[in-house]
């Protein structure tokens, strides 16, 4: 387990802010989001993320280089309902070796709902591993 | 964070295995099985597991039971592709308190593809924490 | 089949539009969007249309009505690719009797990529076929 | 609109069946299988059927041709449900110029609850369209 990121449950600790709604179709029998439905929100996020600090994704798809998801750990505080609004707050952790990590929080009207982390390596198109871009450890991506 | 647990890379050392084939629909741009598309599998290994323990999934929710997903965390470890015949190993770990773990091998051809963890508790049907059922402790669902 | 509406490739020929981006966990191994991902692009579009015409879907399924699907058309006329910006155009057919009908035009820079339409009636929240409500043949919600 | 196949609600007019059962995550907070989830259904029919056909789809797209989905239409009927045992039914209809159609019966235990079309064009990796191989009117596929 590479996992060495803790999220905080506080939105004024990370870096970024991207919001989405909850779609009908992600709701389960339950009456909740379904669980399996927060991985594509948390990618969205990781998406518009790289938008913002000038690395669109599929730019850097484009030029050879694909962000393989290594690990992934959800820890579900409070269900999401159909129609909220959702804050999803990433912050982007320690760079170790080729890997990166990414923590989230996922809140609405401010209260944590989910928090999560995700854990990368770069491959090129064939999957195999390659070294992780230069820009990863900037300060546009990585943070003060 | 709950998780407890550390899957097994053995097949030999899981209590239950449910076989899938990944569909086309799961695969993504990467030209590999999504990573989201994961945890339907691991929710249908259980289901089939509470079946064969005899305590089927509608059942235990007709008799006003969920089993809410509290963490989930997952290494993948090589890529599932289209139409891989998928073994989904399944082993339950220790009850604590109000929660249970169940851990995952995904493993193609008896090669470890993924291990997963998942945390659960009971809930009502309004979603309220509410004690496990009795069984869940028993030999023919934690195993010997 | 029920199915009564042709919908138009002009955008001007719509009364409502709702703008999305494709996810990456919507492509699949052809490089291309899902082609099951459309519908619930559909279903959102419709949801906000609902909120538009004063009727928000989780007031309408609270007062004890949900619209189930009874038919869905898609025409794929041009693929969508990850991080595309899609314009969800969205017309109301005539009612008839128990049901009414939506048409869609998916449109990415203006140019047609899909059209669509599906037919709903209303059901209460036991799934049985109700009444529809007096609004959906109102002016804010079918148009002039 | 090419759809030009009216699907029986017999089961015996069909040429092949695959039987699946519905996931959890596929329900919705209806209580019931959400509609998206059933073309994810209708595709994994297509693959058994061409892999009962002597031709594994993995095989034909390692040699180039992807059959891309044209247009879709599905009738629900009656709901399915989480953990219902789904016979997909499923019959080629006439090759026409560079498609073809394929017709589809979702029944639990003999009991119609949905139908379905699928018209299908061949396309090359680039998704530029490209002739329908032979076998598409052979009789291992097409049927007598």
């Amino acid at each position: 387990m590479r996992l060495a990121l803790i999220p905080p449950t506080d939105p004024g600790d990370y870096q970024f802010v991207h919001t989405i709604r909850t779609r009908f179709s992600e709701t389960d029998a339950m009456g909740i989001i379904h669980h399996a439905a927060y991985l594509p929100y948390l990618e969205e996020a990781r998406v518009e993320f790289l938008r913002h600090a000038g690395h669109p994704y599929d730019e850097v798809r484009a030029g050879g280089t694909d962000f393989a998801v290594l690990e992934v750990f959800v820890q579900y505080r409070q269900p999401l309902r159909f129609d909220d609004v959702v804050d999803i707050n990433l912050m982007v952790g320690k760079v170790r070796g080729t890997t990166f990590q990414i923590g989230y929080l996922l809140a609405v009207d401010g209260v944590a709902h989910a928090t999560a982390v995700t854990v990368h390596g770069a491959v090129d198109a064939t999957g195999k591993a390659r070294r992780l871009p230069a820009w990863i450890a900037g300060p546009q991506f990585a943070g003060a």
